[in-house]
């Protein structure tokens, strides 16, 4: 029965396969994803508790027996394996105009002579090419960062900033295709802020004089070129960052997978999370599509956007569907680092890495929120799961010790409990527990224990929330911020 | 002591690093690769263990202990960190006309104007970047392959293509930058040989009907198009192979992983043959580099193929110095496939894939001679490898059993010692048993029981013999029986 569905599903998809349309094309292969990862999990998990790679959910009524984990590898590669089947037809009709060219110019000798070799750069979109290609390495090289990772173990400052490594062919070709370097800074800041414009002049000479430095020392010059995606002469005062910008982007490729990882932990959240922000991103991007105003390179760039996301949600949805509580699968770190990735390129070549972080807001505030104890302000246990209950199997928030108050911990925890952002428990006056600082652990303090998967529904259901409304915010307050709107590179 | 000599070896390599010369910058990689590996190779053998990556060496006296397995990992990951490192170097000259330009933009509008988004293309060689890219996305492919191999233990049948998908992004790249598909007939085919005209007729007939059929399906033309690559005109009789061409290619891409994965099982062998291999390629790049004839197309081609493979030399030989006899660690297949897509990937960008089958020749021979037992056709055993006799602590030659003789099993095994290319055991003049056919096996029935070293040396030795005459025979027959040569694109 569930193998018809499985076998329709696919001959639907095959049949949607169509030269010359990308997202209809897309749509086939994030559907094939789907289905091969479904099929795929079941089969390979015995292989996986084989070689060790298993775990033991603790937020279950005993026994617990052993699952497997890393599964999220089985999405990851079945993603890689789309993403080269979609090439042909991405470039589809660059292929045939070059094939065209071939058969004309078989038949007229003068025909061949007018193209040489550079010329023929003119007829295939080398530099489309180039960005597919560097945004598969960087996958590629996360997909294999985070194996090495379920694997081994690598110590957290490790791996900490390996991804800036994988992403490193996404930031060549950054540079040569578009170098687009400089922000636009929000016209309030040079209306309405006192001393704006001189806060603004000191700040733009201190950038330069790095500039000047790495380009001494390089011999490279790092400001923007002109480019399809330049801002427009005339928009509000533009900083061009240089250097920085790419340090910027960098610590982006850095951010979105590690920030993933630590909103985690309890069953379906990493996967769900995903699919969240995958939602999201894609209801951006149709912003974009749809729009009759918008320009060649906006379109491009949310085409680009739709290609990568489309199969990514496809092999998620597979994915998830195993992780959803209760779980039968554990994803691992390889699937966090990996979907992180996907979101940081496409935000990066989709030059949109800074609607791309109010995408992340969640993420943000979970991380924010987590500093005290990341940074060792406040004690950190190993584990900051919620703890289950084997009573009435219910999540109740972890709590951690404070053996040692500081006065700087003491303040820390004083200062949310009175924001009503974590909750204290105390002896003799003196605080000696605190619920740990995750956003998961926070949604258990405000609306009391609650079971794993209603958890895991709440903090999705807030995610899509402020997303859908950052959405909003974006294409509204957006442009009257910043003074222009780039859906056409239009000024307000 | 030795610190101080891979200090000054470091300190060397990084004051090589020049940009404007990518031969220079590659030796210096080539060293930095060195290092890292010889340096991370001691250090994380232990966790390799642990996740179970462990072997016993079965030719060694009591007692055997347990050394890590796959640890061509290690080599293949530092080499893929080398060439990403060196990408801002190989590009660096037309980054830098890049900020150029740049800088003059900004002086003078008009100049601006001028390059718009299409001519930019003209200004970097965007189809480079995308041959050095797809280059990169088909190493790790192969790399996450062997390891998923190393890890699980994929059966034969199942891994045996693989290769071919990870190899999808070069095909569209060369289909993209090159796709010169047609061969050369060698002169005395068509002189020399009866009917010579009319059988080639037929198979360009037959050729020509495929790929009619392949561009009536698919919409594409796989012929050869006008490129700096072709064969001039004016040369001998040229085949255009089209969609076989890609067909063969792909075939190159399987059989360079699996051809090194076969000559395998004694210590220092898998990557012995591969730095032999990359030293024969080397050499014979340098016949073009070296050349004052050389076109620019060739010296680009083989420009590529130094740039790639000096680094793996590198990585190679750090490897070599912990899997020589007596080892201390296994390669595993990792190192087998991602060694062996190198060569392809050289072979297929750098536009000689010809010629590298030449250099595979004692790889080539020793598929041949077990492909009575790779088809069954004569009793294979799970392994092969030569026997240990703890004896004298030689290797003997491994006995196959001929349980159930068939015509063609005995035909085979007859002839075979006929031509004295094996060793039989006979009991009442019925064959029972055989010297397993590979050319390890081979050796040790020519030459006698030898320690493990020597064998492994001699069929370096052998191989590098082999190779330096076959580099020789490309440059001297090669010409005269194609007609031409395309060191300079010249005919003879």
């Amino acid at each position: 029965m569930f193998g018809w569905i499985k076998l329709s599903l696919l001959v639907a998809s095959l049949a949607m396969i169509t030269p010359n349309s990308p997202i209809k094309t897309s749509v086939a292969f994030s559907v094939i994803g789907y289905l091969i990862t479904v099929t795929l999990i079941p089969r390979v998990g015995d292989s996986f508790i084989k070689i060790g790679l298993k775990g033991k959910d603790m937020s279950k009524a005993a026994p617990a027996h052993e699952i497997p984990e890393s599964m999220g590898v089985v999405s990851a590669i079945t993603y890689l394996f789309m993403m080269f089947g979609l090439i042909p037809f991405v470039f589809f009709k660059y292929l045939v105009s070059y094939s065209n060219l071939s058969n004309e110019s078989f038949q007229s000798k003068n025909y061949l002579d007018q193209y040489n070799s550079v010329d023929d750069t003119k007829l295939f979109p080398h530099n489309k090419l180039s960005q597919y290609l560097s945004a598969i390495i960087c996958l590629q090289g996360t997909i294999l960062l985070g194996l090495f990772d379920d694997l081994f173990d690598i110590r957290w400052r490790h791996k900490f900033f390996l991804p800036a490594v994988a992403s490193l062919p996404l930031l060549i070709v950054y540079y040569v295709d578009f170098s687009v370097t400089s922000i636009v800074i929000p016209t309030f800041v040079l209306n309405h802020l006192p001393f704006g414009d001189v806060l603004l002049n000191v700040i733009n000479n201190v950038i330069k004089l790095g500039n000047h430095l790495v380009t001494y020392v390089t011999g490279l010059s790092f400001s923007t070129l002109n480019s399809d995606y330049s801002v427009p002469q005339g928009t509000p005062k533009l900083l061009d960052l240089g250097i920085f910008y790419y340090i910027y982007m960098s610590s982006i490729s850095i951010f979105c997978p590690n920030s993933i990882n630590i909103l985690a932990g309890i069953n379906g959240l990493e996967v769900g999370q995903s699919v969240v922000l995958a939602i999201i991103f894609l209801i951006n991007d149709m912003c974009y599509l749809a729009s009759p105003d918008v320009t060649n390179a906006a379109y491009d760039s949310h085409l680009f956007s739709v290609i990568f996301l489309l199969p990514f949600l496809g092999v998620s949805l597979g994915l998830l569907q195993f992780n959803w509580f209760p779980s039968k699968v554990f994803v691992g770190d390889t699937y966090c680092y990996f979907s992180g990735m996907v979101f940081a390129l496409v935000g990066i070549l989709g030059h949109f890495s800074k609607t791309l972080l109010i995408f992340f807001l969640p993420q943000i505030l979970n991380f924010v929120y987590s500093v005290p104890q990341l940074f060792n302000l406040v004690p950190c246990p190993r584990h900051r799961l919620p703890r289950f209950s084997t009573r009435d199997g219910l999540m109740y928030p972890s709590l951690g010790d404070l053996k040692s108050p500081t006065p700087i911990s003491k303040t820390i925890l004083s200062v949310l409990e009175w924001f009503k952002l974590i909750k204290l428990e105390r002896e003799d006056g003196q605080i000696v527990r605190f619920s740990n600082m995750t956003i998961i652990n926070l949604n258990l303090v405000w609306f009391g224990p609650m079971r794993e998967d209603h958890l895991c529904l709440l903090i999705l259901g807030q995610q899509f929330v402020l997303g859908t409304t950052m959405v909003l915010v974006r294409h509204t307050i957006g442009p009257w911020l910043f003074g222009y709107d780039n859906l056409s590179w239009r000024i307000k």
